[in-house]
């Protein structure tokens, strides 16, 4: 039986997300939003019945099993790890920092029979699913590269927030890189243990954000991660990544696997390869179509992701006669809090690595770190 | 009037050059190959009057008033300082080290009356003309992040031999890499102060190259470079270049710079521009098609360079009744030695920066070496 779903944002992701849901068949009791205003305009719009601007409202709503939260990163831990306390199942966008992730890592594993998957959709896009399975068949022979490239216009808000504001989770790696970070994990089936990397903040203002105002996220970001945990730097899957949000009237969405014998490339979302002996590319799987509400086409590989995400997740939720039982079959596939953490652990090695200039070890946190030193490396940040 | 010239090396782009040079009237009196019967099969196929296995036969040639240097990369200085001393013109390709560079450099300085040309011709290329005069013209604005790509098959020749050995001036850096550097400075009118790299060797035997033999020049390369002499880290464009030569039946050569108001794109030797207001992108200049022997698609901007090369070298000559003058104006945008060191110098620093996973700093030469200390160098790289 499909559980009742609360929706935490009002965002362009939940304005999508709750036809998507609908459509599946689940329904949406609840929604959140940082004003009531905001709300209950999406709650009019998308025909929810119920709205509010207190969390508290949502997490406790009697119909509501399922909680889906996709509002700023800083906010993202207080609300996951409260809903799972109070025995919800929980999907999730990324949080702002690794300790974050932490403490959703750690409210997961506390309560495994709730459903914990963050909202990384690129791994359910069928291109991406497809080339997993091509992969893991060899393809490609043995991986060599990895090549990811997204270009597009800017990430910034209209007005000033979030977005422009590295320490609150803006800019391209945090909001793009991750979804990629996490996709080369499904890929290759293995995680970074080095990294490299570089962020440039190009357009520090602009007419919207001015005067005292500066952007400090990352409109540019380039960054290699060297997979697989042998420790040796030669040897196991190189990965690069270039992000730029500086160009208006673009995109650009392509993933290329080069192995030994052949290679893999995602355009958009689209599934191409060529195999060395052949003279040309041939296309493996075509784009099937957006049928949901109009969107922008840089945001289509992750919403056709997160459509084929809540089929899973309808398929979970389904094999089950209670509301809030799941299989785990239809969602194994799916990032876990465990996954988020290192991602998020990712990109805090690629921006210490654009200051230190080095090469980082990606190091998943064991434990929580002493609260005190941690607002003394904020601090310390702040400086740079 | 036009000099006389003498060609060293029999290999493809030798074999491509010497038609272009008579087409524009040079006549070509003699040639250099590693054997007799080489240079004998070229000057036969391509009706040159002498042929050499001597490279002083060529030099001193009476009717050799310019000399054309293709061989690889150990052996080019050797031939262009001789050339210099004994008072003819030189075009040549790049040598194998920057110790090497530089001793080209200071003969180069010791002649300034004879022409001393490397031949990355990419600077002729006219899509990369016009790049460069719209760049000037301020078409992107700002200049932000310059971002070229080049995929290809297998660099390695058919037997071993020096394009399978780093030492020997071999592998994809070297070999393509040298010439996007020598570009990039073009373009940007900037060079390079910092430099970060990753090589490797992804193919190191294959049917031909076995046994004891194995390859130790690079088949991908990655490397970013921080222009302007700043020395600051913030601010100057930054440089992302991707070199893959394990990718049999692609061709990709795409340079792409972004700036604050639009950005250029060369596909190949097409020139393509966006504005920032403007939805799509716009032909700037079309492929002016090759009418010269077939040759690898790959080699085309090279070759189409090497024409134009060639015509402007035509132009230098003519301005003058003697043979052995020229005029610096049509030659102008011509990469000199001094560029050939300092492109040298990147190369190296990309590798040594490989080797260390840290920024390295582009330091030109201002002496030469003691060469005991280069020995102890040497044996210490072969180490590892």
């Amino acid at each position: 039986m499909l559980p009742g779903v609360g929706v935490f944002g009002t965002g362009s992701t939940a304005r999508v997300l709750v036809p998507l849901l609908k459509a599946e068949g689940f329904e949406v009791h609840a929604v959140w939003g940082k004003s009531e205003e905001e709300a209950g305009c999406l709650a009019k719009e998308l025909g929810i019945p119920f709205h509010t601007s207190r969390s508290d409202d949502v997490l406790l709503h009697q119909d509501v099993d399922l909680v889906c939260i996709y509002i700023p990163p800083s906010m993202t831990r207080q609300i996951a790890v409260k809903a799972l306390g109070i025995g919800k199942n929980v999907l999730c966008e990324k949080a702002a920092t690794a300790v974050d992730s932490f403490k959703m890592v750690t409210a997961a594993r506390y309560y495994p029979q709730l459903l914990s998957i963050m909202g990384n959709t690129l791994r359910f896009l069928p291109a991406f699913a497809a080339m997993r399975q091509l992969l893991v068949e060899r393809y490609v022979g043995e991986m060599q590269v990895c090549d990811v490239r997204v270009y597009g216009p800017s990430l910034l808000d209209q007005a000033y927030g979030w977005t422009c504001e590295e320490l609150m989770g803006g800019g391209g790696l945090h909001t793009v890189g991750s979804s990629v970070i996490d996709l080369l994990s499904y890929l290759t089936g293995e995680r970074a243990h080095r990294v490299h990397g570089l962020l440039r903040t190009f357009v520090q203002q602009n007419g919207l954000i001015r005067g005292i105002r500066r952007v400090t996220s990352d409109d540019f970001c380039f960054f290699q991660m060297l997979m697989g945990g042998t420790g040796s730097r030669s040897g196991g899957v190189c990965c690069t990544v270039t992000l730029n949000f500086n160009m208006p009237g673009s995109f650009v969405h392509e993933v290329m696997v080069v192995g030994s014998t052949g290679r893999l490339v995602a355009r958009g979302t689209e599934l191409y390869g060529q195999r060395n002996g052949s003279k040309s590319e041939e296309l493996l799987l075509g784009d099937s179509g957006w049928v949901g509400p109009e969107v922008k086409e840089m945001t289509l590989p992750h919403l056709q992701g997160l459509s084929s995400m809540v089929k899973a997740l309808r398929e979970s939720f389904q094999a089950h006669e209670e509301r809030r039982s799941w299989a785990r079959g239809p969602v194994s596939m799916a990032p876990t809090f465990e996954d988020g953490l290192y991602v998020q652990t990712v990109v805090e090695a690629v921006k210490r690595s654009s200051c230190s200039g080095e090469w980082e070890c990606v190091e998943i946190m064991s434990q929580e770190p002493d609260p005190n030193h941690n607002l003394c490396e904020a601090l310390q940040r702040n400086k740079n």
